[in-house]
């Protein structure tokens, strides 16, 4: 996962900054560059919660150039795509495919962001290495700042981090399960020809559901238990 | 792509329902419901920009359930992923696979978001049929409201129209089935203390798996046959 910086060139709205900086924390961003920014407040710290150490470490330019001058790549955003082709500078990549491509990197990539208002002027975009934009609807594609930024930095955060799962059953108790499944056919007088069908549509349901250990012996029990007393009266033989 | 229905249940804050109504406008989303909100008022049109139309046509209920019933899916958002799995009610999909998988349904689906500090009530996880969650920081996982309901909606607006799906099985169906599974642990005298949970578990497993109308009969008519057998002795009174 590339070392990235989050800037925001000229914010307007001290809240934005905020919530910026707890979409950094949200994600494990942890550089924030302000370039000219409003002033900064009681109003970017009560959105900021506990992002409120990205905004201290914050640092302060002048400008968009001293803001990037030591990055790999600057990535501006712009939320107008172009649909000709001949205004070369406004031809975005979608912003998912932006992440996969820079995942593999280590160095420090600079995700700039514009004026809540009128974006990044045109000698601030040519500065940038490329543009990016998030797909939206045709009708109205402009996002809140701070919107823009936390699904920039969510697609960012996606390639580096594999979500942890509940620890799912085993191949060998999920068939141990299917068998308590055809059991119960028997014990309740299935058809005959119909079996063989139920049985694989009851293990496609399981397989798109991808049930934890703890859903399939909790189900299994209450299926061998229900055959049990069918076939037996009673749970406990 | 289905037809969805933003919920927001016990917003506090009206800049937040403003800032949802702006990126439902940004993502194509029209229906927007809220359940015992704050007031909205000027605050809120001021930050749903274009999005003001979905703010005039909000529909304000009392409860959740009001919100959702006539919905064929719903999701409900938890920050928080449980590392075990007994919590099975906890076990959340994330965002991207959830709106891969129910991107080929046409019916309506509900997207519940909670309140801004306390989420929702262990009884409102409880009518949802699966909960998602947005993959974050596991330092600061906690995501403005906003910012979670824009994500999400970004997620589902990206992967557009797939080939339709077989027909999925109405929630009154659904919830018919539910009922038949709870008739089913009466019969096998399943312990009383653990059938509210093990219950919720086998919506969720349903909820993940998103049955068409025939596994639903299916399952359900053995379910039914099963404790038919245990009480009367036989299927067919």
């Amino acid at each position: 996962m590339p070392d990235v910086r989050i800037v925001l060139v000229g914010p307007k709205f001290e809240g934005n900054i905020g919530a910026v900086a707890r979409s950094m924390a949200n994600f494990d961003f942890e550089e924030l560059f302000l370039v000219d920014p409003c002033a900064v407040g009681d109003d970017a710290y009560r959105r900021a919660k506990h992002g409120s150490d990205v905004l201290d470490r914050a640092v302060t330019v002048g400008t968009m150039s001293e803001a990037v001058e030591d990055c790999f790549l600057v990535a501006g955003t712009s939320g107008i795509t172009t649909k000709g082709d001949r205004n070369y500078a406004r031809v975005p990549v979608p912003v998912r495919e932006f992440a996969l491509q820079v995942s593999g990197y280590e160095e420090k990539i600079a995700m700039v962001f514009g004026r809540e208002d009128i974006g990044l002027f045109q000698e601030e975009l040519n500065k940038c290495d490329l543009l990016i934009n998030v797909p939206t609807s045709e009708r109205y594609p402009i996002l809140n700042l701070s919107h823009a930024a936390t699904l920039v930095m969510y697609e960012l955060f996606q390639f580096g981090k594999i979500t942890r799962r509940p620890e799912p059953a085993e191949r060998k108790e999920k068939e141990y399960m299917f068998d308590f499944f055809d059991d119960l056919l028997d014990a309740v007088d299935y058809p005959e020809q119909r079996k063989g069908d139920t049985s694989v549509m009851f293990r496609r349901m399981m397989g798109r559901s991808i049930p934890t250990k703890y859903e399939y012996n909790t189900i299994m029990g209450i299926f061998g238990d229900a055959s049990k007393i069918i076939k037996h009266g009673k749970k406990w033989e």
